[in-house]
């Protein structure tokens, strides 16, 4: 019998990196978590235990502080463009490097509204992703930016009918439903040379604007509207991937205490949850 | 041998609930996780299994959403205080009745500065806390408010030194640390009937506002000048707790890689860590 | 106006030890966390950040390694006695030394039935615990060990009903359900010098047998029993708590799809639970 | 400009079965998490929010309930066969119908090495996971096994050295290290129609006995070793992939403090960790 080794990869998950710019006029803080991922050719690590060629990992978590530290960068894009440059030009075994960056966002601390020069509060779940793809043939590199954990609500303006019903179908009609969802959006540049993060805020504004005003017939007819929105709306952009679950709020059923629910009591539910996916793109 | 049942309570942990009180001008939201916990004369049921006065915890779920219904309430506070009396009055087997409240704060979602009036978004991992605690005996009930996971850094005016050295000690002295925490703070009322929503912005402005002022030798010297900070600013608070994980951002060193690291560049971990908890009260 | 400083504490948390023995048979694996808590006289150190009594958190981790590699240990409730006496021992502020021990348990892989010599299996959810207080004064010390996270179900002799209805039941009497919970279980042993290890699966085995074996009224029946059982088993166990939350397992309502659930369908849900507590001790 | 619906798909996760068939000698408990997701014809639904052909994520959560009221199941590989036979056959609409399944391990509780009939124990974190995928072109139907969550330890016979060394490399060659990693592993039957629950049980033992007994030189080598030996002991399999973080345990200098170490006291890290991924088949 013969046995082969199909696609591998790997890597330093979870590389923790905080920077301080100490400018005159105020600090300035990046707390990013670093991914760094490489394929190539590794046949005789796997088979024969060969390390002639694997960096380890550990080099990896050096490298991402020693350039850090070397070229100070405004967007986390920037560092993962350097460090994929970097990997791909100092292993030659190394075919394709890809580097994941997880954005943990602070806002400074206001005192009456005067935003203080050294100290942050932690802005909340929401993060701000990027994911540098950097292949050797070709000298090619693409770029995605993205966030996650953007949870957000909408009140008014959500309906959900018109479904097709079969034996199993419990579900009712309903015209005014709270809609709640954890937006998960990544989306790809056009070329990897944008102004980062004025894009990133330019992203986040229209799919905040449209999951707020959209009339929603459905999860997926709003999931797309907000995808469409910044493809319109932010020419930079390629096609975008939006996930985005279904986070649950059932009306109580008040009638056993004698009490009638004005679609004012809820629910919040985590499991089950409805999941909707959709890459949306330029045709 | 004789055996006796001592301290004991039972209850519903983790009821969801979420109301809406759809006004004309806007709507407004409000997401709550609830927990009751009832003390009192239950030795047959525990002893014996007689259910004859065991209120079911399933009975106490329903009872928050059809006090919520019936009793729209501004401050979770308030639904702490409802929910424990009518929970006393209608189990005459109860001594003690105990509500915790952990509200999930949203903001609105705002378009060019306007705020919208149905949609909102998570404001992060911050909660505001509320404990209501009340006894047959006495017909006493205390209020206690907090907030937890209020993650803060600030990366000036932090120290640690001039601590004792011995035999296991490795640690450097510092006159420039990074200094990060995620508060929790909890404080009790003087009386049980203050403005709850207003005192706790005024407590959550005097913790944030002498954590970035103050010239901190220590995190217990920070705690200390936090906790009589709001002491001092907020009449109605008698006495706060604060629990302050020291959240270490650890420099890297650079050397080995030819560099010298300006503590612009850290590691940020989450094991081990060091963790401070002190009440301050009124004198 | 007066502030003054309350309780207080500090310490390490979160402190991962790894031990292997290398004996000729075998290899012993011991994978602990360890937590560090003071108390003592440490007024200056809040009030005025002075922090010539302060052990550093670090070097209580550093002491933690130290001692493990000088004291090799079979059981955690040793490394918890010694740590606690060379604290107190070392540093004259202290007058209270706490440590937490939360062991991973890990079993041989096995190969044929044979007990592998170096290779083990993570064991489970299931953890081991211990607590050990010096007290300075009276050269006090105690011993409290536990589990937590053993996780139980039982789908027969496990009923609910005969308890109060009131205008907020739904909850249908029921005496054939599921029980299933989540045990955590601390007892504190008379003497601070038992043959830890022996006691913990002696514990352990009594709660896990009567749990199975026991005809359920209620979970405050079947906490109770547990207890007692310990206690009528293990004469070095003074006085033993017991938290169970209940995870409820609904049957499903399968009458919309004309089917029948005869009691074999079910549900599990996470929120909201029931939570049963209470301490058992000798009369 | 013209925005085009691309990829896409939408179900019900995280729906929680558990069921009980009561046997005369004993009860048997099966405790799974059912994922549902569906491809087909949707741009109707998400360009125009036409729900005509979308079939609520809420009925697909019924259907589980009822499918397997209606059919009981030995493995959860026979449910996902039917799930998505049923939905491919009862929505035209739908052009691939995938389900996950994730089951959680329950073990008897033994007295004195009798298993219990009726009261269970759960088995740890490891977790059996399946995939089953099913497109209406062909009528082809493809069969994915796998665990998750497998946490293993060796400590002897782990070596990494021969690594190339650059500027930023600072790792120690070590001949003896521990290894440890939570394996995950998902492998494709050559056919949707084996003795599942066996095979399962084969693939794991060879997983088991190859990480314990190999001489590794990498986890690249031994994640190698491992599958090769899956698809050398288990014809039925078509191809494994292997996902292994390196769950690092670092050796504590001890030497600070006056002591060595030999080998013997580690401090497991959580951040960062290297992962090693890869797909081995059939030549």
């Amino acid at each position: 019998m013969s046995v082969i080794l199909a696609e591998n990869n790997y890597g330093k998950q979870a590389v923790r990196l905080v920077t301080v710019r100490r400018r005159p006029a105020a600090h300035e803080l990046q707390d990013v978590t670093v991914a760094i991922r490489l394929q190539g050719d590794y046949t005789a690590a796997f088979q024969e235990g060969d390390n002639g060629g694997v960096l380890p990992t550990d080099t990896m978590k050096n490298t991402v502080y020693a350039l850090a530290a070397e070229h100070p960068f405004d967007d986390v894009e920037d560092l993962g463009l350097r460090l994929t440059g970097h990997v791909l030009r100092e292993n030659p075994r190394v075919t394709r490097a890809t580097v994941e960056l997880t954005e943990h966002l602070w806002e400074r601390i206001e005192n009456d509204g005067t935003p203080h020069p050294h100290a942050f509060r932690r802005a909340g779940g929401e993060q701000r992703t990027a994911l540098v793809v950097r292949d050797r043939a070709g000298e090619a590199v693409r770029v995605q930016a993205g966030l996650q954990d953007l949870v957000v609500m909408k009140t008014a303006r959500s309906a959900f009918a018109g479904f097709p019903r079969d034996r199993y179908t419990t579900l009712k009609e309903t015209t005014d439903r709270l809609l709640a969802t954890a937006v998960r959006a990544t989306w790809w540049y056009t070329v990897p040379a944008v102004p980062f993060g004025a894009r990133w805020h330019d992203v986040r504004r229209h799919l905040l604007a449209t999951f707020a005003d959209h009339d929603s017939l459905s999860v997926q007819q709003t999931l797309y509207a907000m995808g469409a929105a910044v493809l319109e709306g932010v020419p930079d952009v390629e096609e975008i991937h939006l996930s985005m679950p279904n986070k649950h709020h059932i009306p109580v059923d008040l009638t056993p205490f004698g009490l009638e629910n004005r679609n004012e009591i809820f629910v919040a539910t985590a499991e089950p949850y409805g999941l909707i996916e959709a890459t949306v793109r330029r045709g």
